[in-house]
């Protein structure tokens, strides 16, 4: 027997009970379904629908089951298909009638959307929490190497000299992007459902602003139909996973680079790296690679609920069982992914002297060229003559910096004795004193403007707790 | 020859230059180049790194090839490879030396990205302005339609009743949170790049805040390598879109349906139909079919930019080129579809009576478990009995109205006489007077907020100008 | 303590550990490992690398493991990582020395895309299995339904008529074709990578083939790179059941439109629908909602392993890793979604009359016009007259099978007496007597035709054995 | 005016007409099309239901249209919607009213879908012949490094050695399966849909046989419903496509690493390298890195088309349009990116000397723990040792290379003098000598193997012409 089938003469076929029951994932969503059905149980006797006594009698039934789950004493039911009906059937058995009332004015429908709402904020919190924590470690490594040149890439060539801290921060940058996606997404789920019933609320009268007040949420929902059938607040979060997942990947496969033996940037951590079953000598970035890999799975989350939602008409169907599954392994995969990287990073130790050295050579060509324009040549003619240059080293086998000045002039008369100072990769990075640029003073001032921003995420409302 | 080859000692292959070349397509962004450029040489003159008659050599120069261009009088070069050195050429073409010095202190990688940002927020505008003109319709067409009663679905079956209006402002709500993305992702483009040169700025002494302003960007970019390879704003932007669509797929849906023969709710006006080939007396929704499968098409360019970035290492990649066309055509698209989606529901009749009809029958069920409930019956018992109730009907092949109050109380004695006016669908309606919900006085309240909210849209600083 | 660990001198972090260990989703491939150890064991006896008398024991040992997994009692160590280490590990605990030779001239990169082929390869036969049971019930719904009069539509708006026989066998038509892409999915599969060692074979002089043949392999992988690293036959698998889900996601669609009260073409059958815990009055289609439903998540995970892949350099990467749940969840929702369906199927009752009913109207119109056309007129014009007729009928609120000759004539002078019999769609689709049409005599001839298919499928190979 | 507008009162609007019309793209059909109109026209004949003099004006009338188009010499109207009703209007126009009878007994749905399998099969020749030169390309480079010593990795790091040509030769099989897919893609695309009309065939005497032979199909559909509504085959096609782009991005991504200064094995050729806007010193790999950018948009298109089916009843629907420039960009990028890849490998030239000096070094430790299993050490403890030797090398900054025996024999007594010979990479491979694995000559045979596979490919039924 369900809690539904009066007027119904046949049992559910055993194969689609199985197919259809989701108490094997929404079981997650326990915590979460409680505290919305004593907030709603309140209200019920606030409004009059039921009594103060049996208020008192649902709320303390809801609170012995959560002890009882908690303790992991209760056993879930199939049968009662998922979180919601199972936790009203264990609360009927342990009061009686007092039970039957408890889902008054409601219906599944704003109950399940209520409880992923509840959930998706809560999560979201502890993302951006976990990206935070990130966002300190990248801050503070870049403290440490404000001084460690590099070379910057562009098509993976290298292209002109940076320093790390800058290079770090530019993935500062990035999550801090995330974060206000993240927030964005926050506010997207920080509506209350509840009151919209099964798509058209309720001829009784209950109060929609006291449930959302009791669960902490910002507003109610302004259209009942709506309201049982939006998922936009699940797609905004795993559209902003998507994102923070492409970034991981980004840094991801940088320190895969930088740990191979060609590049030798970074020493692995042995506590961060694997090791192989038939080659006694590997040491692996295996953490990077399973970030970088994770991050498919991410978007194919992302596009699975797209797609589950393409095309429905309102309001609820129930294709949007669906969107618990992809929501709850985003969250996994992305509070994971971010606190490894985090840890992976700060173990990292790199090595200073080979990424100097790697950041001279030919990526100074570029200062030569302006170099040229400050002594009045056209910047595109000033380019030509130091790519004639660099061709000229390249079938010497010369460097930039071994030239003489005669051979300078050879390729432009506008080439002084200073021409012969061009080629430092420290004068080079001072040079480039622009905000957003990589001279280390430029980089000190976003180090502060970083911490100032990290200093603002860590006081968003979100983390007020509930 | 190239701008760019002075080391080079081949020409690029043919085949691979028609691989790379982005003119094809990049050309449509040639008013944002020149408008970037002419910034870009004022602010050089201001620093004193071109005179002040260089400055006016180019933006005289740029003017009269954008003159040009508008008039359709330049003939494009597949071997100047993109938009960016084509114009740079015929400048230099029409100026001599001046046209040479436009470059200085940039690289098309800070250049692109701005172009492209200059893109992104015209064209956000431009989608948001039509999104706001289709909630316009729907916002016009839910005041028509305050009493047009309908049946509410759930999994497409009959539900409750609610009205049209009620209905049609569940997609307004969907438009207003697709608003609000569209709004941060105007936020996530508002950001200037020039400065960044082609990764790490310049050793020239240029002044960013300058450009920015005259290009009314709201900050410049914090990170040199940031700058030139984050493409978050596009992502924002087609994430947003993906939403948009989803939206108009269920709308689209929910259209077709509606002109069925079996539904009958709407009568699809000729205007927007098309007929067959073959069989003489078809009309066919053809608008709302192809706003749906247009889905498809925007899911997947949101997916090919995911694709395309997925561990790109710093900084910029060719990859990144991949960017614009997805871009552009999710702008036509979503333009497209938002705007004929408005036409078509504008000139969309409603049949009212084929709805209301529809609107009764079982749907009041509910109504029948909450006047138990009024009763003092518990929830979960007033609903078992209403499906006895209603399975009963359907073995007899009864309608609920048609029960004799005896017939009631065979279910229940808590039925009194008052029951056998439940079954009247407006009253229905009327007791259903939640904030949310499809009381007519609410959905009155509803449009009001929802004119106040279109209003709020109207006023976005995106649509005041450049 | 790992096995790989003799470099190592540091611990793996306790947080990198539980984020790289797949134990929790690989133990599902315990089967294939044990079996393809034990074939791995005899080769390396049949080599002289072990002794028979090792071999025997570690056969022995493998199958008191696989006995102990089988009863549930064996405790997997995470710390072990995955289930091959696991096995590993409690073999050489169990048997000693013995157990530490098992892994000669292997590594886990062989050893796990072997048993992710010997998993593929047994549940294609299963998937493949399960979809023939549905073409089974497509095919005798099919012969119950030769007679069953359907309109067809096209644009969701009625066309000409059919039978529900025919259009069931456009299902049965999808699904054959499906089953030529598991068939080569299956083949995909079906190749032996055991011998490529970690990326680049082994020096020990093992027999390739012979493994191959014990695991039941058609052919040995041909290229020891490319076997560690390819994965094509994981996407072949989850690419054919994208196909498959989509094809369920439109019959799914079908259903739920049937079911509506609007069209009403089906009951419901209670045992594969469910009620709402709100509404007394509900009967859902929950089950065709969720097949449809569950296509994104198909989509989803072959979309993610696209993206892991894209761009992997050679040869192995644990990124690789994610290959595993993907699947996995890939063949469990495929194979529920197919079972349950076929059941669905099943039961459903159709209407006949109510199908029968909808079939006529302007469904004849094309009918008219092939008239028309037998009598000399052009197509285009006998077209346009039909549809002047039908704007007429449309205007007069009448049918076209109740106009007088006379009517009929004022449209075009070719109409006489025969066209009043036009009018019967049982007739009409009489005359669809083309190879493929819907008329009864072909549509007894697709049935046996879809006999034979089903029958060549069932004599598959892959149903041989295994 | 249409052609179809018979029952219509009012024209459509124009800017729905314009977003309907499809002509801006699918007159890249207009070949097909008048190809099969004049096989259609010459089965119209056949049967009877033209006359051979219509028929003979039909033909000629296309052919001259066919010129035209040819010529360039046609204007197509956006009005008429498509292709196909554009090329149906000149014919009538140039011809009169046999030209009216052209459509007899034929439905643009099944028009379209059969125009569209002519241009599939087509264009899966042509990839499948582009294919074949990569293939061609990537052997040939083999042969030329049947000894070119080069690192193996795994997880980016050297792992055991091998040679280029076994490292080329992964990617011959990887495209070896792309053209089994292709060719399991053009038999779903070799299926002649005319006949199936709009959706239920037609009441006319057609012989549908006749125009497959003409139009060299292999067989008809055999149900009508499905003909016109399955797009299976194009989803063949770009989930074909999927699969080779995600292994041409591996191929790009490792030319890119290849070519960094870090890695340093490939010379990138000038004729396939770019230049920068700014840095007059670089050299970039655009045309691989835009190979592998270029796999997002493919994979964006199968997406796409994964989308517009999901959930569409039978049988055409208009989201079906959407199918057309998917297949048409999916086909011109997999075109582009085989034959520039082509290109590219062929003139890369590699720098034996710098890749030989990188398979040397520890890549040779499993050789020493598979030289003590040989002297009897169980596999597992000779991984432990060799593990501590590299340990101890590292510590040390020493080679395995350079130890002495004595130095060996601290961690095991096995080993012997003839251990100092272990450390030769070429004998490594040699050692190396199974099927599959890289023992040079294994690679030989491999060599001869991929040639036979590559001439039965060029014997494919699919380059027979048409």
């Amino acid at each position: 027997m369900k809690l539904w089938d009066g007027r119904f003469r046949e049992n559910l076929e055993a194969g689609a009970e199985t197919f259809g029951a989701s108490i094997d994932f929404d079981q997650r969503l326990w915590r979460q379904d409680i505290r919305g059905s004593i907030a709603h149980a309140r209200m019920l006797a606030a409004c009059g629908l039921i009594s103060r006594e049996e208020m008192e009698q649902i709320v303390a039934g809801l609170e012995s089951i959560a002890a009882d789950l908690e303790a992991g004493q209760v056993e879930l039911r199939r049968e009662a298909e998922d979180i919601h009906m199972n936790i009203e059937e264990l609360l009927t058995a342990r009061i009686g009638e007092a039970g039957a009332k408890l889902h008054t004015a409601r219906s599944r429908n704003d109950q399940v959307v209520l409880d992923l709402r509840l959930y998706a904020k809560a999560e979201l919190a502890q993302v951006a929490a976990v990206l935070c924590k990130l966002q300190e470690v990248l801050l503070e490594q870049a403290k440490n190497h404000l001084d460690t040149l590099m070379p910057g890439y562009t098509h993976l060539q290298r292209a002109q000299p940076v320093t790390l801290a800058h290079h770090l921060l530019a993935y500062f940058a990035m999550l801090q992007r995330d974060f206000g996606r993240l927030s964005h997404a926050y506010d997207a789920a920080d509506v209350c459902p509840l009151g919209a019933g099964a798509l058209a609320a309720t001829t009784l009268p209950i109060n929609r602003e006291m449930v959302a007040r009791e669960l902490c949420f910002s507003r109610v929902a302004e259209n009942s139909l709506d309201a049982v059938s939006d998922r936009d607040f699940v797609l905004e979060f795993t559209g902003a996973a998507c994102l923070i997942m492409m970034h991981l990947s980004r840094l991801a496969e940088e320190i895969i680079l930088w740990a191979t033996e060609e590049f030798g940037f970074v020493e692995l951590p042995d506590a961060y790296s694997t090791g192989s079953s038939m080659m006694p000598q590997k040491k692996n970035p295996d953490v990077a690679e399973l970030i970088r890999g994770k991050t498919g799975r991410v978007y194919g989350h992302h596009l699975a609920l797209l797609t589950v939602l393409k095309g429905l008409p309102l309001a609820y169907n129930k294709d949007l069982q669906e969107d618990k599954e992809a929501l709850f392994d985003t969250v996994d995969t992305v509070k994971a992914c971010l606190e490894v990287c985090a840890g992976l990073l700060q173990a990292l130790r790199f090595r200073r002297e080979v990424m100097a050295e790697a950041a001279g050579g030919f990526t100074l060509a570029t200062d030569l060229a302006e170099y040229l324009v400050r002594r009045g040549l056209p910047f595109r003619q000033a380019h030509r003559v130091v790519g004639r240059l660099v061709g000229y080293c390249l079938e010497q086998g010369r460097a930039l910096a071994d030239l003489t000045l005669d051979e300078y002039r050879r390729f432009s008369p506008e080439f002084g004795p200073d021409v012969l100072a061009v080629g430092d990769p420290r004068r080079s990075l001072e040079r480039r004193d622009l905000p957003g640029g990589p001279a280390p003073e430029q980089v000190r001032l976003a180090c502060a403007r970083a911490r100032e921003q990290l200093a603002g995420n860590r006081s968003h409302p979100m983390f007020a707790g509930e």
